[in-house]
This record gives C-alpha cells, sequence and structure tokens, in this order.
C-alpha cells in the first residue's frame, strides 16, 4: 500500500476500506508517512468526506494510538459531558455537580482554552491551589469518593489526535466534521466513560456556524459512538450569543457557584437542566425526563451539588473557602462600563469578538505558550432580547490594563440594537 | 499574512491576490512555507481551482523563481514546441528539424521518460555520444546555424516547480488543470521562446484522459501564454492508442530517421504536418497554412530536414552516420512476434500497458535512478481500423530478456479485436 494512491482514492471520492484507515493513522503516528501526505489526505476529506464507516474505523484507530483508561473499579454508569466549546461556556462546573449530587460518578479530563474560546481547566486553575494533574489511582479514588473530578488530559491519551490536530491547526484542515468528530469521540472513548451526552454548539461564538452543521456534527459523534457500543446522545444548543452574562475564568467560576446558588443567568440554567437530565437517563438513575429535572433542581436547592463542587476542589488541593465565599477570589484593578451609543433591542450579540476582548485584556491565549490572568474579563449587562436605555451600561469590563478605545469599539460593535422588539432566545434548539 | 489563512480562504472557494500568490510561491522556494502546508494548498487548488488571474501570476512567480534563458542573440521567431507526453511520440525528433528547415529557430529544452511515457532526451541519447548537456553560448551558436537543437533543462530553471512537482508527485495533486499548466508554462516561458505551439494529447496513455479535459488544458495554457505576451495555440490529439508504430528509444529514433526519409506511419505525419504548420504561422514563415504544408512536404522530400537532423546530431557529439544509415544502431538480441488469438477488426489498443511493458522490457524508467536499455521496445504491426488474422502479428517485441507470460498477455489485452468494421481515427481534432 502506498499513502500517496490512497490521497489519490479519496481525492477521487472513492471510500477507503478498514485496512487503509489503519495504514494512515498507525503509519502517520509512527512516522512513515510524513506530515505533507498527512495535511495532503486530511485536505482531500475535507472535500470529499468520510463516510459512517470510515469514520467510525478512524475514531478507533486514533483512539488505540495510545493509552485506554480503564475506570471500572469506578462504580455506576460514567457518563461523560463534551461541548464543542464556545464563549462563556462554564456547563461542566455547574452540571458537573448537579450530576454528581445524583450520585452519577463524573470523572472528566478537560482542555485549555486557546484564542476566543476559553477552557475548563483554566477556569478551574483560578481557584487558589487547585491541582489539575493528580495520578489515576487518586483520581478514582475522588470519583468513588465525591462523584466528581475535572483534571487535565493523560499526555499519552490518543496521541494520534495531538498530531493530528497540531497539522490540521496550520493546514486549514480544522473545520471539517469526520474530522472533528473523530477528534473528540476518539478521545471521549479513550477515556473510559460509558455514555457520553454531546453539547454540540452553533451560532458566531461556536466552532460550527449553522445549526444544520451542528446538527450534522452531532449525528455524526452519534454514529461513531453508537458503531462503537456506546450510549451517546446530544443537545443542539444556541452559541450566537455567550452562555450566561460571565466572560473570563474568575469571573465564570463566580457564575458558576452562583448557578450551584439557585442564581443562575436563565440560559446557562436551562441548558444545564436539560444536559443534566439526559446523563440522568443514560447512567439508568431514572427514566423519566421530569423525574431527572426535579431530582436536579431539588440538588440545587437543598446545596447538596454546591458541596460537591467544594468537595472536589478540596480533594484537588484547592481552597474550599472561595466556593463558599466567592468574595475572596482575587479581583481586577478596575471595572469599566461599556455604554449603549442608543436605545432599542438587543437584536445580535455575537459571541466570538467578546470572546477575542476577554482573551485581549489578559484572560485567554493567543498561542499554547501565553499565560493567563484569572481576574479578567467581561460581565455582559445585556443580552439579546433585552431593552437598552442610551448611556446605560451594555458591559462591565474587568481589568487590570484600562480599556483601549479599540478593544471599546469592538464589543459595542458585538451589539446590534434595534428599534423593534426581539424576543428572547430559547438556549436548547434540539435534542438529538 | 499568514499561510494558514491563504490555505483556508482556497479551501473556502475564494480568489487570490497576485499578492498571495508571491507570498506562497516565494515563500515556499525560500523555505518560510513548508511542504505540510504547500501540499494543503495544492489539495486545495484541486478542489476549487485557480482563476485566469491566479493561474497567470503562479506561472509568473514560477517562471522567475529562478534562470531566465536570454535567447534574444539567436535570428527570427522562437517557436517552442510541448507536448503533454505519451507513448511513442517521437514528434519533436522529427517536426523539430522540419521547422528548422523553414528557417524556424527551434531552440528546446526537453525531459526525461518516467513511468509509461518515454523522453524526448534519452530518445536522443540512444544516438552514440550525442550530448544533451552543452553550453548555452554553444546552444545559441548551434540554433542559429543548423537551426536545431534539443538539450537538457537548465538545473536552475524554475526551481519553484522542481519543487512542487516533486511535492505533487507524493500528495495526489498532480492531476489538477491549472497545476499542470502552470508547470509546463512556467518553464516554457522561462526557457525563452517566442511563441508557444502546445500539443495537448488525451485517451489511455495521456494524462488528460477525455477530449472535454484536454481542451481545458490546452485553453487554460493559451490563457496563461497570452496573459504574458506569448503567442500560444494548442493542437487537440489522440493518444488513445500509441503515436506511430515504435514504442522505445532506439526504435523511435529510428522511425523518425524513416519519417524524415518520407516513410513516416500516417498518424505521425499528419501531426507533425498539422503542428509544424502552425509553427511556421507563429514564426511569420508565411500567413497560409496550405503554404506552411507545401513548404513542410517539400523539406522532407528534398531531405533538408533529415540533413538539419544529422547536422544537430553532429553538433551535439553524435554520430551522424547512424542518421543515415539507421541500421548502424545497435539492436536487441531477439525479436518476439506477439500473435493475434482471433480474426477481426482492431477496436481499441491501449497505450498506457504497451508503454509499461516497454518501461519493463527496459526500456524506461520505473524510478528516476534507472538505467536505460535503448535498443529494446515494441513495434505495433497492428493499430485501430487494421484487419487481424488468426495468429499474425500484433506487436513485435524487441528484446534482450525474452518475453514473459505476463508481458505477453499484457500486449494481447491491450488490444481490443471487434467482428464489426472499424474506421480507423484521425490523429488531431482540433486546434486551439
Amino acid at each position: 500500500m502506498r499513502m500517496v494512491d490512497l490521497i489519490e482514492k479519496k481525492k477521487e471520492g472513492f471510500v477507503h476500506t478498514q485496512e487503509e484507515i489503519h495504514f494512515i493513522i498507525d503509519g502517520y503516528v509512527h512516522e512513515r508517512i510524513p506530515d505533507y501526505q498527512m495535511s495532503a489526505w486530511m485536505m482531500a476529506v475535507c472535500f470529499q468526506g468520510l463516510n459512517k464507516e470510515e469514520t467510525a474505523w478512524l475514531t478507533e484507530e486514533m483512539m488505540y494510538s495510545g493509552d485506554i483508561l480503564d475506570l471500572s473499579s469506578i462504580q455506576g454508569v460514567k457518563v461523560d459531558k463534551h461541548s464543542t466549546g464556545g464563549v462563556g461556556d462554564k456547563t461542566s462546573l455547574v452540571l458537573g455537580p448537579m450530576v454528581g449530587a445524583c450520585h452519577v460518578p463524573v470523572a472528566k479530563m478537560s482542555g485549555r482554552g486557546l484564542g476566543h474560546t476559553g477552557g475548563t481547566l483554566d477556569k478551574l486553575e483560578s481557584i487558589p491551589g487547585f491541582q489539575i494533574q493528580i495520578t489515576q489511582d487518586d483520581f478514582i479514588k475522588q470519583v468513588n469518593d465525591c462523584h466528581f473530578s475535572i483534571i487535565g488530559q493523560n499526555a499519552n491519551l490518543v496521541p494520534a489526535d495531538q498530531k493530528m490536530y497540531a497539522l490540521r491547526d496550520v493546514t486549514g484542515t480544522v473545520a471539517c466534521i469526520p474530522l472533528i468528530a473523530s477528534s473528540i469521540m476518539s478521545k471521549k472513548l479513550a477515556a473510559g466513560t460509558d455514555a457520553i451526552l454531546l453539547d454540540v454548539k452553533y451560532g458566531d461564538g461556536a466552532f460550527m456556524k449553522t445549526k444544520e452543521d451542528a446538527r450534522l456534527l452531532a449525528q455524526t459523534m452519534i454514529d461513531i459512538g453508537t458503531s462503537l457500543g456506546k450510549d451517546t446522545r446530544a443537545v443542539i444548543s444556541d452559541m450566537s450569543q455567550p452562555l450566561g452574562n460571565a466572560i473570563g475564568n474568575t469571573l465564570e467560576v463566580k457564575e458558576a457557584i452562583a448557578a450551584l446558588n439557585g442564581q443562575s443567568p436563565d440560559d446557562l440554567l436551562e441548558l444545564c437542566l436539560q444536559s443534566a437530565s439526559y446523563m440522568l437517563l443514560q447512567a439508568h438513575i431514572t427514566n423519566s425526563l421530569e423525574k431527572a429535572r426535579e431530582m436536579l433542581e431539588e440538588v440545587i436547592k437543598n446545596k447538596k451539588a454546591l458541596n460537591i463542587f467544594a468537595q472536589m476542589v478540596k480533594a484537588q488541593g484547592g481552597s474550599e473557602e472561595y466556593i463558599f465565599n466567592p468574595e475572596l477570589f482575587e479581583k481586577a484593578k478596575e471595572v469599566i462600563a461599556v455604554k449603549s451609543p442608543r436605545e432599542g433591542y438587543i437584536k445580535d450579540l455575537k459571541a466570538k469578538p467578546l470572546g477575542i476582548v476577554s482573551m485581549k485584556l489578559g484572560g485567554g491565549r493567543e498561542t499554547k505558550d501565553d499565560c493567563i490572568d484569572y481576574s479578567v474579563g467581561l460581565i455582559l449587562n445585556k443580552k439579546i432580547g433585552d431593552f437598552v436605555q442610551i448611556d446605560e451600561p451594555l458591559v462591565y469590563v474587568h481589568t487590570n490594563s484600562g480599556l483601549s478605545e479599540e478593544l471599546k469599539t469592538t464589543i459595542i460593535n458585538a451589539y446590534t440594537i434595534s428599534t423593534k422588539y426581539v424576543e428572547k432566545r430559547k438556549q436548547v434548539d434540539e435534542i438529538v
């Protein structure tokens, strides 16, 4: 078999055999296939696609390219949630404890933020002392004890994806549904979960720009999960505006804590309740969605979920008093209000530029090696459907370095204000 | 400017600016852009194409990446002919002397053969003593003296193409009209010609499989030439069967000599007369096609073309007596007739497998470093439209290593024999 023939085969739109997919991935991981052939093949895949079988084989090959976690000593059905990422997405910090409080073990590996999207690990590290690197034994013990742990990804988990992703990132082959789907699913499957709930976002702040693409990505991942024997479901959710009101690491952790105290923005609460309800079904805790929702509302009301979050923080070396007294978190030097230049209804609110503003304030990484300033970020005072007066604040900017005219303009331009009435958006569009 | 953004731009189907094309080619030649990005970009080009302007800019960038030959001290309008290559294609050896004999300077750089197609340089080197490397001054002097020279390509001519072609060869991006067109035209333009006649072949033995693709490639090259100020025309010719009867280096040189002696197979003669007529027009020798054809027929009849060929061979160190006495050429040890298993009309005759048989007998290169056995090859006894009896020879195999059953079967299978009458093919389909 020659890689050049397989590239041409895909370029011409033919379907690979399982043996060919093995040849490609195994050859690439073991450096028999050079980057320049892999990038050409991936570009051909961007145009010609991969069918269900090819995508499942690809995922399986990637998954077995490194370690496979054995979480069988964790009691119960382990359900992992994966969000395709967005701006202000702190759902893992809210629904993780909620689901854990309902006795579903949540053993989660997360990633860091890059560009306009934040990362769960960075958010957690804004809690003083919090460790994202713990041994596998401690990880399993912690999930058995308090039903919740979030750690960094094992360095030898899916090396094929690490190598492929680094190449895709510089060769314009990131936006490609079968490659995105196999990248996500290979990591989830190698991380030893029993069932997977996907939160596939669409809109300006998300990877998928349209609901149709989000649906296609969701279905592709469900097909992979199903063909590899895992209960996989997906919610399709709106990321045309940021989720919740907070963008930035500490600000988002505080918003998550508020949510666990029963004080969540509606969109965040709704997404968490809907997603978590399905996770309870997947874990066979109940087979009624209404019952699941009641249970989840109850663990917020009785603070069980908040306590689980605090236990998790403590177990991983963090200061749990920050969870009960969020006022302890270090604050940015200054809070600057960006005011509305006109009055009307917020018709549109672009998530991506706001994510970029937060990054530029120091809250995110432009390149992988950048350091993060945890305290900075944005609090949105107005979202789609809200009415704003002239000079009323749109956004409060938490900053340690002032606010340039450029960033201020970016924030104002992220808002479209209409004189006509605009309805609020619903957060979850559909369940696949 | 970042290469990843330009890859994405092309992937999404947008049009590059001239500055962007410069950034890509200059960056690749000077190793600021790595192979893996270039191969991804070229694959995106395979799917999204390049428009007229982009293709012309690309060609110009490639052309100026190395030396530009200055042939201004050659008197007259220099017309270069380029064939897209095929099996049994010895036209340069026939029409070069014909055109030269009509006082049009032919200063030609040629390439070597690879795979199933032969190369003009290899054919010429089958003449004992023939040198394909001569100084540029000697090259110019020779063209001024005898109107004809064929040499190997200058090593620093279009380095961009050398680098890009090596990458395309291993990344499935060879078959792509704008990349083929810019590769050919950048070399022709850098070689200092005033006008270009293209012979674009289609069919089993050619790069372009259909007449439509050949027409598209021809038009793309004409557009490039025109936009860079060179009179460029093309003939579209049939390569569904080999050209002439001889395949193999010495055998093809002998067929070319026979043609210059007025004993050419019809298809070869017709292609040479038609192509050469246009070259005389392009060189402003006459503005009448009929007149051009008469002049060309005359230089065959009066042996002027043959004498020019002999002069060229002598000037480049070869033995001119071989040209006047082709019987001097070394012969293969054995000639084996491959006989027809049935009677009927030859309906189809695949060029590519016959090219491969000749290569496997030692007449061509499977890889760039293979040595060539000049004396071996095939003489076709039957071509499309001919009638064959049972056991009548289809092909005479000239070999130094016998003939395996496998190669014999390949030859027989290259023929499709029908009981119904089949018309002969015309060689040149159209002029663009």
